[in-house]
């Protein structure tokens, strides 16, 4: 840990302090990880991952950089999860395998963590917490409280610290008539303000949005309207945590007389946890099997499936495509997007839409009809969170800094005192006494890339190579040299990929290899000797040469060889030496 | 033109026919262009290009197939413009080299066109229209009519062909109080409705959007307002095509004594020639050069840029990164988004609005205040053309095929009849006669991809491979085998690029190379006598090793070399065979 000032022996030992440290959470969405540090204990909420932009080709998954966690083993106490999202919790399995701590959690939110972590062959420590109910956590005591949020069994986490009270939201939303009754614990949040909290974290998604968050009954009040008016099949495409949303589709469904199919690996898996956990509700008889609604008659059945970002593999892109084994859209059918679009992912939902609607099915998104509301806090749920809490120190987290710099004006326009918001980095140490607070100095670390099998190993020199390839292809000269006299015995022979079409190839490599042949005939010898300096004069021929008759930049690759002579004319790769 | 009916002969000689074929324009916005055929005669209708999207590894520009005009160029009479915007122009030069017609079009379209044609060295034929006076083109009658949109000097165009009145309605608004005073010509469009529309072509871009699209006015009221409280600084970023935007920031800032440089090769372009044609027009002394701006007081200065969509080379990200020499961010400086985000563009617009507010700005989008409005018509001004003209035949375009489909919806509710409203693809033949109209047949092309200096030359087959590269990169296998007995002389060497870091890779290679030895030593020899078959081999072991130890599939290349021997040790890339 890099301090820029060093505050421990300020640390005021009478006061005491607490650390906070986002290793993630603060940036772009996901990849939630925050360490609460005190002299003797340190705990951390949420294990998040995040999935590739665009730019990071090849690369499967984001985790953070959890080496402050090992660094501080000894005093780690244990994890806490606020919700279920893969975003808090999809770097459970790499954290645990390094790092094997107990992970607590409401039932629905261990559930879940359980399937990931089996899937890894780990095992771990999952304990269980009970809202409103406190517990310890080395000399921490610590208490978990209800809020709403687009997953159920989401929980706040208030950590009572030598310093003062640390009151982390989680995801929440105001969510004034919840379809499962309950209510994010307004009363506990006031107590909590009562009490006299230090430092409250919020969720700044949906910070520039102003005004509250619908409530989730409203979806299915559209989804109801749609049904009633739906010639034939209906298939709502939605997240499979949405257990609420897959709760109301249900419901809908049994007052319409339909039937229901749930369909896809992760929304069979989680709506199996959920109903066994007691958090779906499945209305008797409505629940049947895909293969099942065939006996049915299109205007009594109803589809849930994955694919609402129109992502390539999933069930409404393939069913789009035509390329579903099990389910042709047919005319008249009528596909729900009960979800929003997650930035990044409009075209690929667009053309989604585009081919659903050439085979003839009616589409409903969110521009259409209210069939989508948001997990997250608009502005006036953020000042009612602020004003409940009253904290003295607040620090906005989980959203880019455009969202965190606007709940920074909410959270001044309703008497936080400016000097007391702290818009942080990931990785900043924030300090906080009962009287002082604010960012003390880094950690470092950052994101790791995780490709395939590999951890970290993909860094950005190769994620570098990779956007080259991209650009404009490769193209690998072969060059044979004789190994005292260093003439050129065969070659430069020429290959690409990815960067001209077959056909053109011939003429123009045919030009490219006498130029080459020039460079190296042309070499004066001690040059020729110096393999590394023989390559990077091919290199740089080859690449003016290409740059000015294609103007394209492909990654140039020049291979050696040393060998005495070719014998015959029936070389593969040969080009008889002249 | 491969066509499924051939209704020539049933063409009705006394009625005649008229054949319309988009070679671009429905489907991904972009890369307009609407053949229109007769008998006799041949007119194109715009020369768009469009952007690659994420996919379109290392291409530069997508343009139309051009084929069926060259084809045809013994009746083609000329292309008309319908307005200077790239959609509608960029490939205007590529067109002209092959097919060098006469380009008709209002004076700001054809200086825009102009200045690209002369950018490639080519040269044209560019002749004038005025509104509501007709011309030739071959036998049939052309008219232009004025159209609002988000460029000045826009056109719907009116053919008069043996079957009837084809009116194609250009990118159009009904903009109650444009700028500049020029209404879109209600009263025309309602004299082709009176004299009978046989077909109409009309903008679908907003179709799913209810209402009417605010005035341009409107967005001069927002930024009055910004700029009256706008404490240093405003830098405001817009389309540098959008003349009337830009007056409109002059106008204001004169009123508030503010001077204004217009910064960026493209803007001072297009300010330039639309002062010069009167398009402009700058209020006296407002307008300053750049490095001036620095003798002002912050207060007194406005800079419109270019960089709306966060383009990274764009002044605007340059300003936001810190990278940009003339101009630095500085706390309190407002920098306003005046445009909208083009579907793609999200998270680099999200960056540099980041990157913005960390460098204490203030930013304003359309999200905050109304800066921004569309130049498309919404569903009532869709209605309203479709009932001033009140067509026979409809074919919505210039939109994806769900806003196709929509503003098919909307024609249908207006009383067109259904089986008249022709949603059509990209190269359908569309043929109408005075009663009849539909699909006939298809002209198949689509879409030529330019890449640095080729037109053509990369192909679905080439992105695949860069498809590839960009995710797991690739590995290159170099094998010396002895030219008779085929023995392994030397390697296998293997070198990767964009697959895995530099430092991890020993230990890994030398698994593989032994991996690939056992392949090669225990091949039969009439196997390795074949040097297809020992590459397919060698592929083939290396891919299941590699994938089965890191999960990932970078492109494989391997390159045999025949050769005789090696005589010594300290061979660059030799490994001497065991």
């Amino acid at each position: 840990m890099r301090s820029n000032k060093d505050r421990r022996e300020s640390a005021l030992l009478e006061n005491g302090w607490v650390r906070i440290i986002p290793l993630g959470g603060l940036g772009e969405i996901g990849l939630n990880m925050f360490v609460v540090e005190t002299a003797d204990d340190m705990v951390v909420i949420d294990a998040g991952l995040m999935f590739p932009d665009e730019e990071m080709l090849g690369i499967d998954l984001v985790i953070p950089d959890f080496s402050y966690l090992l660094e501080h083993r000894a005093k780690l106490r244990g994890l806490i999860l606020t919700h279920g999202h893969e975003d808090h919790t999809g770097s459970l399995p790499f954290l645990l395998k390094e790092l094997p701590i107990p992970v607590y959690g409401t039932p629905l939110s261990l559930g879940l963590a359980a399937e990931k972590i089996r899937e890894q062959n780990l095992e771990a420590d999952l304990r269980q917490v009970v809202p409103r109910e406190s517990f310890h956590l080395g000399s921490l005591q610590v208490e978990c409280m209800r809020v709403c949020h687009s997953i159920p069994d989401g929980v706040g986490v208030a950590l009572e610290t030598p310093a003062g009270l640390v009151v982390h939201a989680g995801d929440f939303k105001f969510d004034p008539t919840p379809v499962d009754g309950q209510l994010t614990d307004y009363h506990k949040f006031a107590e909590l303000g009562d009490r006299g909290v230090l430092v409250l974290l919020s969720d700044s998604t949906n910070a520039l949005r102003p005004g509250f968050t619908p409530s989730e009954r409203t979806v299915g009040q559209a989804l109801e309207e749609i049904f009633r008016t739906a010639r034939r099949r209906i298939i709502v495409a939605c997240f499979a945590s949405h257990i609420h949303r897959i709760q109301q589709v249900l419901e809908v469904a049994a007052r319409m007389g339909r039937k229901v199919a749930v369909h896809g690996k992760s929304m069979t898996t989680t709506t199996r946890i959920a109903a066994d956990t007691g958090y779906l509700k499945v209305p008797p008889g409505v629940l049947v099997r895909l293969d099942e609604l065939s006996s049915l008659s299109p205007g009594e059945t109803v589809i849930i499936a994955t694919g609402s970002q129109g992502e390539p593999l999933s069930a409404i892109a393939r069913m789009a495509a035509g390329e579903h084994k099990q389910i042709e859209i047919t005319p008249g059918d009528t596909v729900i997007f009960s979800a929003r679009v997650i930035p990044g992912n409009e075209k690929s939902i667009a053309r989604t839409i585009n081919q659903l609607l050439r085979r003839g099915a009616e589409v409903v998104t969110e521009e259409l009809a209210p069939v989508h509301v948001s997990g997250h806090p608009c502005q006036e749920e953020l000042k009612l969170m602020l004003n409940l809490t009253r904290p003295k120190f607040f620090v906005p987290i989980h959203g880019e800094y455009r969202h965190r710099h606007h709940h920074a004006k909410l959270a001044a326009a309703v008497g936080i005192a400016p000097d007391h918001i702290c818009l942080a980095e990931n990785g900043d140490i924030l300090e906080f006494t009962p009287d002082k607070g604010g960012v003390v100095g880094t950690v470092g670390g950052g994101r790791v890339f995780v490709d395939g099998k590999g951890v970290g190993d993909v860094g950005d020199a190769v994620l570098r190579e990779r956007q080259h390839l991209a650009r404009d292809g490769m193209v690998v000269v072969v060059i044979g040299l004789h190994p005292q006299t260093r003439a050129v015995v065969t070659g430069p022979e020429i290959i690409s990929r990815g960067f001209i079409h077959l056909q053109d190839q011939e003429v123009l490599f045919d030009a490219a290899k006498r130029l080459v042949n020039e460079v190296l005939m042309g070499c004066p010898e001690e040059e020729r000797m110096e393999t590394a300096v023989l390559k990077e004069n091919v290199k740089a021929t080859l690449r003016k040469y290409i740059q000015k008759t294609f103007d394209r930049r492909p990654m140039i690759l020049p291979v050696i060889i040393e060998m005495e002579g070719v014998t015959h004319d029936k070389a593969e790769f040969m080009v008889p030496s002249e």
